[in-house]
């Protein structure tokens, strides 16, 4: 069973709207290498995982690992949404309310036909879609669960591999501040993934020389990312366990597999930071209520106050 | 952010293995209106939700369900997974083990040629797919959400009692108890998440007469549904909500729109049931570890067992 | 602008319930080159046709064939419904009536786990699904429209001989009276559809030989389909053209290109064959109305009456 | 059966050609919640449709409904097509002919490195393609025919009042005069859909209350639309049933639940706009024919006439 | 630029038609896992490759992998082909021709319906097809070449890995002798490529340990495995380089990272077996020519054999 | 079984970088009617194919003409590579090196966000993906193969058609050298294709008049084009055969179908132009080797070249 808390698991810095980079993000929500396929991947492998009970440390790291992609799937979708919420306004420069088509006809959401995904405008409100950034809705397909241990955790260190290779080149394609606090975090989050497999594959034997992190290439040059670093947030493994019963420590523990000096250790979860609800847009119809729905949720609202007083 | 608890939201009744069910089944958990369909939907319609404050009780019903959609995608998957585990040796009645291949070019796996999904024992290892049952991979197509609050509690409605509806069409096709035992279960919630939906569009003045549940015929007839039916299952919403601050409640209350008499209610999240890990099956190779390699891990737990004494 | 007409454009014969025949039909109704796809290519290729007033004929030729392929797909489709509709008794040699799951827990929809594409049975409720044989969705990717004329008409030529092909290889399947009574149908409708592009390309200059029709094997001897031929169905093109206005006669006319001797010739439409509606399926929760909801229809109904009279 | 007569459903305004909005249409055309998709989803519902005599009426709604959509077809692509054609020329602001790449080895068809769907000039020859407006082609997978009546009505609810908020969107991104008239079209005759299935649904037992139409805000106010608001095309059901059986009537009839104060009644078919044939365009060989093909076609045609001056 | 010889990689063995193991040998041909992929996959590695002239050798090694994966293509297609040629005639014990529906409207075909893949008859005439045992086309999505040296070294190691596993459950689920000799061969091969990538990353320091190769389980028992890895088939590799420019010895020599003792070496290629052509098979329509066609092919050879007796 | 030489089938022009250019080719590649199209459908039909010993021929030709389209893949791949290569430092007209984003947190890759296909930049590392010219992955359901030999040379004739009307238009949409130096290549070898299908249908009867080829407009009149057309490649076939015992030179002999007043004739391959590897790229992480990882494989090189002196 799982639980949620009303925040998210990193802040996301406040900056203009961006259409091009909420696309660019897209790969790292709905792409093949990209977080709802992480958090689906990594739930199978549990759910269908096999062992005797000297087995669950793996399994318990591999629902760790997939219950925090969970919330990375909440991190960059709300980071999306961010991105994308305003931009007909802002893009336009216009300081006059973008709905009032029915007066003169115009086109608030002119924006649409000029972005790389027109699907943020036309089928979600400026919001983050299930698919990547070239358009192509995620797949189940993507998800690889040979229940061959080691299999699994070989395709699972090269799936965050890739994954942080991808988000180190999204770095590279925009300084939208919203978009490189979200993907300067999740950067740092693949390498401890990365780690999290590498070091349960050395504990079958493998040694990987120098060879990780993959990239090998400098990110942690990256001003957002090497911040990060310096805090050591590639060398913990959160259990996200609510009931303290994951044995994932028996295996984040000891020299990191990343060559980096740093020792791995675990935690419950991350502090968190609050989650807000986005504005109206009328120019989408979104949520689309007139004065007398309105009206009517305010009752609603209004008549649990008093049942509250009430009590 | 999310956490985990191992354990399973419903008990899953023990039986023999069965593929046919288990495939049926795939239906509920990767098709078009099952359980990571629902899971998906809430979580983006949460992520991208808009309004006002007065709004939030709408998101957080949307949240609530969402999340409990992931513990239903884990109860569902671990339901396949335990139908299709052990299915090669028990249907053909074998005694000795199936796993001696090498000895006389044996075929332990036939059964896989005669089944619903091939996949289920040549790509999964006995295990659960993200596929429906057809075997068409899931698809983030599937995932509505335009933005508009009453189009999006529509769609809702409609995909909560279309899930049903499949669910009663499973429930007739096989007697399986294990399969019955979660099929039953999810009959039952679907309906809690369809009191759900319709209860938030009364909030917005439709009346649904009589036309809920959807589908009308007597569901409650089956007798392990009339079970949890008497238990009142049906009119109660979980929040799921760590830190308590889901205002669902303020939606989820008063007359059932299901027209049954009932009152709705909220709670936190039910007791759950342990999770247990499924045993090594040779013929897959999985886990696939040689002595040498169990060796290894067997070395590991030991190694955390005296480093636990030391501390 | 398009019309319906409460007719069949084929007689379906009544035969028995059959499962396994209706999948094999599913490949000539949502396949690769099956009713929907000629249907929806030849109305995009009437829709973006180009050229001058000289070239109307082919535009017609095209909009013709496409408006009769919309009735076979409603012929192929309302024969697979036939086929499915009411084979879980059927098949079960059952005297009871099948849904009665409540009194005993039964499993009515037993036969689905048995059959070629269970969807007919969980997703639809025993009818027709758009998709192929083997379970695919049909997709917009298969419609094929260069704007190239000679391409165009050389495409559809082999389309149709594709589609006959299939469907010879489904008659040699099955010897189902319901199922073989259409497809002996759309055999040589097809046939008259391989002249129609033939017959154009003709009068660009090609000459086919004695290639013609394709496959050329002996489908005459099927004795359904001999039969047709004998009435010369395979030499008709009917223009379905409501206001008269077509030209395809200006084509359609002369020595058959399938060089048995026939004479090409055109009219408006065939007579056509009532159309009935399906009965009530209880086990399928379709169309799920009890008695309350029943009454309401009943009362609409007779208001009607009431209405009727007064007028 | 189906016929088809030489005439538009609605009028199509002259306006430049105009790539970015014809992209844009291409969701209305083979979008998820688009006319290809209504079309195929009332035909199969028609097909597959369950009951006795006194469900016909709402058989025969979605047989008249499902017979609109496919003129619908034929009007937004054959808008798309006229959006697209010329426009390379267009564009370019050029006044000699786009074709004489021979000459200077040119580059006539520049535009499609810069337009939204390359496809449209290069796979297509600048006309309407099966995809949306993302590029993704049509799918079967949209198709949803539960044969639950009361959820298919639901589902078809939804599905109208989806289309239209799209169309509304697609209105806020273009001012082109050919696509607007179009678009304003179909938002008034989704509305008209919205109430056909909403009055369905009533007769069933639901009041509504004020949430309908869906979007609720204020379309009226778009000009165009407006327009066509006033002549209360919202409130009027086309049977297109040539032989005149239609029973839409008896619930398409009565106070609108658009809660707009007009009544709702029913016609056979609109009076209709004539079907123009596109020019050749020879920078995409469409139709590609030399002078040598050329004369064979006149040919053909003269000797059409003189066997016509036989007779 | 590659070159094709009329031989066959490795020799099938004659066994009886099998419809059901040629079923699951089509997840090795065109699954996720098979051979269209790892052909696809190495081809674009070395299309797209980067590096230095250090890096040659690299690049070789997956340039004649992938040149060896066309020929396992051709092998597995033409293995599935030749379970699939007759099937029709053999199960149903027929003694007399199958294809004389004309005379008594016979189902020669009728096997089609109880088989895994009904396309194997309906849609290609009892050949192979590019989908997987499931039925899925394959796709482009699934070639992985994200540029990254050690990623794709990685991810290939992985991939061969899978492929082999995938093949020692297919080993298990039949024991059809022309399967058979086709699986072994394949398992064996895919060894061998696992020997190549993990010997390119122990090159760039990775020690394996003991856990290669996988799956580490007995697969040497299997009989028809054993006979090939005693001829140290695993341990070769070959260049399949036609002007033996390959630099692939650089890196595929020393110890076996399987760690069985053996020494890699290279070779340019293996001996090979005659390639034959497939019978004709009427019920098919395959290759479909009437006894005027024939003659028209007959007459073409004697023309030629007349034409090269007269030079 | 097929064999590699580092030579590419034909030599491309240097030009700039040109990633616009580089996605039009896309279609080329992995289009619907692209190389690996036709490489699949021939390799298929090669192995699937059916006839006694007469139709030799005609099998010899299909395998000649799918070994040359492996080629093609190489060519069009790598013209692809090469146009995308660099162009993130050639369009910001930067002089510095791009990949010092660790610096000044820089964005190398802004372009990414400009291109028409983002995964050239994010998924791949400015290299040729196995998708089209809208980013559609490639997919196995474009393969035709029916098994029928009339309809399987028709369907070819069309598609050869198709991809050159496609190329045809692409070479009005770019005048990059490097580009068109590989398309017009492919018009003229697409046209030699075209002859192929053609002149093998007319062995069995049919009389093209002059519809050949398609698109018929003067593509001659192409500059590049107009150059290898004078040189005669459009009526020569390639065997390709290692072996020599290729029988397609008793189809593709006497005079063209394409009415150009040559005569056919084969060669075994063309001379070929030298294979070069592409340079690293460092904003890519490609191929991703830190100073460390390089001395390992410039350790390796030596070694080689040590060992073979000591031999």
């Amino acid at each position: 069973m799982y639980l949620h808390t009303q925040q998210l698991i990193n802040e996301i810095v406040v900056d203009e709207p961006d259409p091009a980079a909420a696309n660019a993000l897209q790969e790292g929500l709905g792409g093949q290498f990209g977080e709802m396929r992480t958090m689906m991947q990594y739930l199978f492998q549990s759910i269908n995982f096999r062992g005797d009970a000297s087995a669950q440390p793996y399994r318990d790291l591999l629902q760790g690992v997939g219950t925090e992609e969970i919330s990375h799937v909440e991190l960059i979708g709300t980071t999306i949404s961010r991105l994308l919420d305003g931009s007909p306004r802002y893009n336009g420069k216009r300081t006059d309310p973008v709905d009032q088509p029915g007066a003169k006809g115009a086109t608030p959401l002119k924006i649409a036909l000029d972005t790389s995904n027109i699907h943020h405008y036309l089928v979600g409100a400026q919001g983050a879609l299930p698919v990547d950034a070239a358009g192509n809705p995620w797949s189940g397909s993507y998800v690889y669960n040979s229940g061959n241990l080691v299999l699994d955790l070989l395709y699972n260190l090269m799936l965050e591999s890739t994954g942080r290779l991808q988000k180190c080149r999204i770095y590279e394609m925009t300084d939208n501040k919203a978009a490189r606090s979200t993907i300067a975090y999740l950067i740092v989050r693949d390498q401890a993934h990365e780690n999290a497999f590498a070091k349960a594959l050395e504990s079958l034997g493998v040694n990987w020389g120098s060879v990780l992190p993959i990239p090998k290439t400098n990110a942690e040059q990256f001003p957002e990312v090497k911040k990060l670093l310096d805090q050591g947030l590639q060398s913990i493994q959160f259990t996200f366990s609510a009931d303290d019963k994951s044995q994932a420590d028996k295996l984040y523990r000891g020299a990191s597999p990343s060559d980096d000096g740093t020792e791995l250790s675990t935690a419950v979860m991350p502090e968190g930071f609050p989650l807000t609800i986005s504005p109206e847009r009328r120019e989408e119809f979104s949520p689309g209520l007139d004065p007398e729905l309105l009206a009517l949720i305010q009752a609603t609202a209004e008549a649990e106050i008093r049942s509250a007083e009430g009590e």
